[in-house]
């Protein structure tokens, strides 16, 4: 466990990357997903559930965790790793989406951004030193900085204003980051909306900052998907290649194929636990809406060859029962599901970058979504 | 998987008995404590969860199951086995005391129980043919006769009719359940409310009736638990030696030591489930609320020797933050632990009664509910 972060490319294939992350608790191949841990547990599974499910790394919530139990109670409880039970390598947000997110009330000025608290309504701040400081106690072998993240729409105003306080927030995370234990990272991150000349601007000051890693933060705040992948393409060519880059808060799995054919390297959204959670099951034949009547009398499991066993054991009309009877099994087995679906997209796509057929892959995974595998119940399948 | 249904008696100790029942789906030793799986699943357990706390077989509720997703549709599914993936025995209720606790509006004839159902407002109509062919559809190894349960406090008039209407109810069930595959077992229910010569009477004419296995319904329902041990005991004495004895609904870890030691093979209760999602966890300690403050920092697991790995692996101050937090790996964790609690205590008694000690387990396993394991946090434990 005393490797220090490093990470090595090991492959491409357009501009697809395959590589590996080393980190102090372990190493993560790339392209990856994290699932998001937000209150120190991915929602509806246990830690064995989320390496059963062939996760390497989770995300665990800057903004979350410093208001319940707190950052230094996590701390002295032996840090985040200890406390959720999960050994291997966990990345913190530094919580400014979330404070734009959650807080209905908020201040931003140089120094730091106050917010009222949605659990207790008391007023914390939150400053890029103390950013740093909560994720260090919480032990995150990847700290990300303290940005400012504006929702879309907005003027080029309010874009531009927020790229630079961002930016030099982002010089204040890093000399807060010299004190912190060594071996961890610190990633910067990339914002300015949909505005491509701010993008840049954005990501070329933070590559002469000499981060870790890169974020691209800012997006799939609403826009569509075309816009993000453009700022992506933006964004690309102005990072340096020899450092990770991660597109925060993405996404659909035709968005992580979509991302990854243009770069990107890592992931975390909460869309397969939170849409497990209300019956959507994410399979090789597309997205599978369990809640509707159609699955009552299936008695076909999702995903016969799957490599998750629930996948396999249960059947469509007990997965539909359990949605419909709103119990929480349902909730488990379709979070574990899901996050094993986005786990098994992520190492076909690996596997494809170092067989050097990613744009194949691509192709065939997309044509089974759109095929899907509705089976006339009356001609069961023979093969 | 061919065996009929059995009860040996392996060893007695007092009033306390050892013994194993032989299902279709396999074995049970007894005393046996079943988990409930009330719509098909036990609730925030997987079914590997529920084995993996100690328990042999589980409880599916008719009541739920005949109106959700239906017994006609799990039979066409497989059964109940197949549908929920629980391989091992399974008794099912017969319907008669959700009728009585869930629905608003119903009506007993002689015929049958007719109610609305609470999930759509049908009405719905029981009667006792109708219970054994749930049942049957279901695929129980366990099949619990329809019985009129009366809430406490009840005229001695009404409890009377509901005595002697379960008693030709029974009749009906026996001949309903002729026709039902071999190997199956069929349960009386002796009813009787709190009137001591109406349970004698009850339970000698089901006795005449001869009947796989004996239950006592219409306890726990809010009597104190001296009226509850006062009525097994007066019952118990006219119930065939050389059949299960089952305490429905019942109860505390408490509940079940004193009715063992009067005489009880078999108990189901959603106390362990149901309190584990009120984040109140069972332990050799006693019931510990984790909803409370003091466990905020408590780094201690709530058992290191626990049999059970969820209750060995994580801190308090973890389950606390879960609890508060409302996560649902809280209440997964704690249904779990609680199960697996419940399991301990009966192997206990199991063991207890094979090696001829049970009044010693029973006096160890208060003291040590009522010791607690409180320790001062800057003294910690050193044996």
């Amino acid at each position: 466990m005393s490797n220090s972060f490093t990470f090595r490319l090991i492959e491409t294939n357009g501009a697809a990357r395959r590589g590996e992350i080393a980190t102090p608790h372990g190493r993560v191949q790339t392209p990856a997903f994290m699932p998001v841990g937000t209150q120190a547990t991915v929602k509806a599974l246990t830690p064995e559930d989320v390496e059963r499910a062939g996760a390497e790394i989770v995300l665990g919530n800057t903004y979350h965790l410093m208001l319940r139990p707190g950052a230094e109670r996590i701390a002295a409880l032996g840090g985040l790793h200890t406390f959720m039970n999960w050994p291997r390598p966990i990345l913190t947000d530094s919580g400014g989406f979330q404070v734009m997110s959650l807080s209905a009330l908020r201040k931003i000025d140089e120094k730091a951004v106050t917010f009222r608290s949605h659990l207790d309504g008391a007023m914390v701040e939150l400053s890029p030193e103390r950013a740093i400081e909560i994720q260090t106690l919480l032990g995150a072998d990847i700290i990300m900085q303290l940005d400012e993240c504006v929702r879309l729409p907005a003027t080029r105003d309010e874009i531009e204003r927020a790229v630079n306080l961002s930016l030099r927030w982002a010089e204040r995370c890093k000399r807060a980051f010299e004190s912190a234990p060594k071996g961890r990272a610190l990633f910067g991150i990339v914002q300015g909306g949909d505005d491509a000349p701010l993008r840049v601007e954005s990501a070329r000051a933070l590559s002469q900052m000499d981060f870790q890693g890169y974020a691209i933060g800012g997006l799939a705040v609403g826009e569509p998907q075309d816009v993000m992948l453009s700022m992506i393409e933006t964004v690309m060519p102005h990072l340096p290649a020899d450092r990770p880059h991660y597109l925060m808060g993405v996404g659909t799995p035709d968005d992580l194929i979509e991302a990854v054919a243009r770069g990107i390297d890592m992931f975390d959204c909460v869309m397969p636990t939170r849409n497990g959670r209300h019956g959507l099951a994410y399979t090789r034949f597309g997205p599978i809406n369990l809640k509707n009547a159609r699955h009552a009398e299936d008695p076909r499991p999702l995903d016969d060859e799957s490599d998750y066993p629930a996948a396999r054991t249960y059947s469509r009309a007990y997965l539909h029962h359990l949605v419909k009877a709103n119990e929480t099994l349902g909730a488990m087995l379709l979070s574990g599901i899901n996050v094993a679906y986005y786990q098994t997209l992520m190492r076909g796509m690996r596997d494809a970058i170092e067989a050097k057929r990613f744009d194949d892959f691509r192709r065939e995974a997309k044509a089974a979504w759109v095929r899907g595998d509705i089976e006339p119940l009356t001609s069961p399948p023979t093969a």
